[in-house]
């Protein structure tokens, strides 16, 4: 059982010292459970190993907290540190002052936690609240909890707004920038390098669509206000049989990172047509999201973080949620930069500004 | 036993018959041996499974006769079959004439039927001869039997020209080509795909090497009358990390095929400025061989096939007995382009006319 009445710091502590890894959540999402079961006004559901909260007080506006509880895998750092400013770690790791170190501990217990204490301590929120903690979002997308819980029970995820606690520094972090990858093939004849003419090179045949990622100029693009700077790369290329072979194929991975103002399908066009004299396979293309910040739920929070507001490039959740039509920003405590580190940690003080930032949306 | 004074197209019949995949000659090494010690006037010599029969007539001139006693693994096509012309086999196969169809009948146990013939019925040629059957020309140069003889008893290999039996339409193919592979690096700096301007991308670095081989102009060499086609060419092309990274690294493998009045010296030093942007690696470099017809040893050769005289593109072990001072060329029966392929097959009236010209060669 976790004590979420705990303050956040210490809350965060225990919940690292519950491991989950993708795939492995059921321990501490049956602690999650058991424990919001106790605050009589929680509606608790579970689906898989998500588990939704939901208070039922009529209130106009309904907001949803998010958070995940998975982890990627330990770097031997399975087990919370709590550590006082100016002091190391062994490794030699140090914080910027009192911190929580320990797999998960930014990316994104601490976002849980925060969410958790909301829910078992404010009884009547301003406005309708639904908790969602959930498994799997460090893997493929199939299996993301937010995926499962909108296939099998999507009515649990209507609401006005939603805000994932992922670490943002405890900042606004709003929208997100879509991604599509698609591979670029060139042909041509194979032949004996020792009689070259006789062929056609496909790896020179490449040439043109590299001049062509060379001399893109990336779009920067305004939405309410947010600067979304677009960008387009190779990030594989492949070709080649033998060594005295001339190739009669090799491609390009491109990806391509755009604005949220731009549809999958207008992204889809620009690449074919940006490659046109080359065979062109969308590999993957998942849209962006709209920062939804002209959005009157989001006001009275953007106030609250003092105008610290950020564009998202890359991709995250906060997508999904628009795909339902529900504009969704990211802010949580911890620097997204710690991420998936063996260093990740979190600044107490980080915690508890973003429990007070929450707590106050929630009740004034 | 074969029956060496057999017609030579029987004897490649025989020859198909005993199978000698690279690294396996030992039988047919030890046929080719017991055969050739029938005749006194030879000088019989075995070194691993590489067999040399030399005359002993105090001539002026010596000349090597040589060819090779493996094959490349079988395609269903392990037994000599004869079909005369105008016929096709079951699969379809058809040649221009009658014909020997089976592994190695083209490359080179047609050529081999000739020396060995050769060897086996001219007792008293004008020039003395040295017949070289060697293993494991079809495998990585240092098992060559070339290789293996000149490292144990160079002086069996000393001549004042060489002839390999290979298959080239019974015309005379003159010197050869160097080769020369080099990896070309471009690097960069790592980042995330969604934040590309924070890094450098190896790949689109590629482009300008990509340009320089696009437009490079392949030279035309005159060489003792002979036009050398040189080429510069991509083999092989690889870099990429994840789907969602900035690479780092990528490389091509380029291929240099460069004539052989330049030496690998001059070709290593034109790669590296060709590329002097990027890391150069040298991956192998084998010079080629100049034609040597110049020599008089081979001026009755060169009248008899006619003025059938081509450059030699591929790199051959021409190469080799050049790198012993040796000048040599190809001249046996059979089209080269048929070499490895599962209808490998050879003329009749081409291993014949060949035959016709090495004994008059050697005897008027």
């Amino acid at each position: 059982m976790l004590n979420l009445q705990a303050d956040v710091a210490e809350l965060t502590e225990q919940l690292v010292n519950v491991a989950s890894v993708s795939g492995n959540e059921q321990v501490l999402a049956d602690a999650v459970q058991r424990s919001l079961e106790l605050s009589p006004w929680l509606e608790v559901t579970r689906i898989s190993n998500t588990v939704i909260a939901r208070t039922n007080l009529g209130r106009d506006q309904r907001v949803i907290l998010a958070g995940h509880l998975d982890t990627v895998p330990p770097a031997n750092n399975q087990s919370a540190v709590r550590v006082p400013a100016g002091v190391a770690l062994p490794t030699g790791a140090a914080a910027k002052g009192e911190a929580i170190f320990g797999l998960g501990s930014c990316d994104m217990k601490a976002g849980v936690a925060v969410a958790l204490h909301a829910a078992a301590t404010i009884k009547e929120p301003v406005v309708d609240v639904t908790y969602v903690f959930y498994e799997c979002e460090e893997v493929e997308g199939a299996r993301n909890g937010l995926t499962l819980v909108s296939n099998a029970q999507p009515e649990l995820l209507q609401a006005n707004v939603a805000v994932l606690l992922e670490p943002s520094n405890a900042a606004i972090e709003a929208g997100c920038q879509g991604t599509l990858r698609a591979r670029v093939t060139a042909h041509g004849v194979r032949a004996h390098s020792a009689r070259s003419w006789r062929g056609s090179n496909a790896i020179h045949s490449l040439t043109g669509a590299l001049t062509t990622l060379n001399n893109y100029s990336a779009d920067v693009v305004l939405v309410d206000g947010l600067e979304y700077r677009e960008g387009l790369n190779a990030v594989a290329v492949s070709g080649g049989i033998a060594g005295n072979v001339i190739p009669d194929e090799a491609s390009l991975v491109v990806n391509y990172r755009y604005a949220p103002s731009v549809s999958a399908q207008q992204a889809q066009q620009r690449i074919t047509d940006l490659f046109a004299d080359y065979a062109v396979e969308i590999l993957d293309n998942e849209q962006g999201a709209l920062p939804g910040l002209t959005n009157p739920a989001l006001a009275k929070l953007i106030e609250l973080v003092d105008g610290k507001i950020a564009a998202k490039f890359g991709w995250t959740d906060v997508a999904r949620f628009a795909k339902l039509g529900i504009p969704a920003v990211n802010l949580g405590p911890g620097d997204p930069q710690l991420a998936h580190s063996a260093d990740e940690h979190v600044l107490v003080a980080d915690i508890e500004h973003t429990s007070a930032l929450i707590t106050e949306w929630l009740t004034k």
